[in-house]
């Protein structure tokens, strides 16, 4: 059996997606971010990053101890490993694979990360860092959209984990305000991933749990984000 | 044969570093990334992110086809695969190493990034972005100290590409003003690191090169982040 350690967030979505699509079993532990449960020390063991989400592994495929994942990359590439699906052998197919996946992690994720900060949480409107993670953002949904102009999927001709990693990203655009008609392809391929019924599932999971708006709660802002409120205010 | 891709930086050194420790075959091709040569259509089709480093490989273990690779933590995977180093075939070593890869890939690299970008380079100084990236870098410095604390690599018990993919970025603490006194176990770890020959020659590579500061470079502060100069002015 699989702990997860999870949150309903996009780097949430990435795992639960993945267990779904994999087929295999797993046990659902949540962890209030909001309430910063992630910074608990027996989570610290877990998840050296104190982040969400984590897994830990009761019966490895080889071996008898147990082991704990942290990091959506890592996590995508055990499961797929452990489950021989959503990474293909072939050396070419699978850096293809990775290529993207490294493209999500390194660039896509984290961006969009701080453009949301920016532009949604920060308690004050900084013009110069809102165009330039919006600029970002831009490029790298215009990357991902030539990418996609002649593959079906972001890599090796086939559903993977770099798409279980991208999907829940490019889920936030709504409230990023980006404009998806000026991405036609991105466009055709979330609406072709969204259909699919174990995908939709591994989104499901969390979803009736209280999701307060951080921006509109002191605390959870700081436990989230680190605000220093009172530095804010002078 | 490998093509490298290169200019030196902390992510071109990642490469260069591996494939000196790796005893591959290269050949270095400069990409001169102040004059915007990482945007040129050619290059665009080796790393359709338009970032350096890129690798092609001409003679890869199976196939006959060139395989070219953008993103240094795929390159790193693919070059550690094709080399059978530096990444352990035990699954829970491997997945250790994947980890601190990525968390690399994820943390580490993007928010030294950040940081470097408003304390360095950006044309105003804006505290509150400063700030919150100074916080997130000191933070990912104590979740590697603390790492490192226990454990004389940073992952499995053995030199891998996680160390190799996280020495560059340490390289700019001096930079960035990073002391390194309150972080004793990253400072033996970056000491024991920086003897070793192989990771040393990495580093040499392209060091005689121009290396211009592009905060006293308008065109190619712009080249190479987008900074919108008139909007600066305004």
């Amino acid at each position: 059996m699989i702990d997860l350690y999870y949150a309903p967030t996009p780097n949430g979505w990435k795992i639960s997606i993945m267990l779904e699509e994999a087929g295999l079993d797993y046990n659902i532990i949540p962890v209030n971010i909001m309430k910063g449960e992630q910074f608990a020390p027996d989570f610290l063991k877990i998840s050296p990053n104190n982040r969400i989400p984590a897994i830990v592994d009761h019966a490895p495929n080889l071996g008898k101890e147990p082991i704990s994942i942290f990091e959506t990359g890592a996590i995508l590439i055990y499961l797929a490993e452990k489950s021989g699906q959503f990474l293909p052998q072939d050396s070419a197919k699978r850096s293809d694979v990775m290529q993207w996946l490294m493209w999500q992690m390194g660039g896509f994720g984290p961006m969009l990360g701080q453009y949301g900060h920016f532009k949604l949480y920060a308690p004050e409107k900084i013009s110069y860092a809102i165009n330039r993670y919006h600029d970002e953002v831009l490029r790298l949904y215009g990357v991902l959209d030539r990418q996609l102009a002649n593959h079906e999927y972001v890599a090796a001709g086939q559903y993977s984990i770099a798409d279980m990693a991208i999907f829940p990203w490019i889920r936030t655009y709504k409230r990023q305000e980006i404009d998806l008609d000026h991405f036609p392809h991105v466009r055709r391929y979330y609406d072709m991933l969204k259909m699919r019924p174990a995908l939709r599932r591994g989104l499901d999971v969390g979803k009736t749990w209280i999701n307060r708006n951080p921006h509109e709660d002191a605390e959870a802002r700081q436990k989230l984000f680190g605000i220093r409120e009172k530095e804010q205010e002078k």
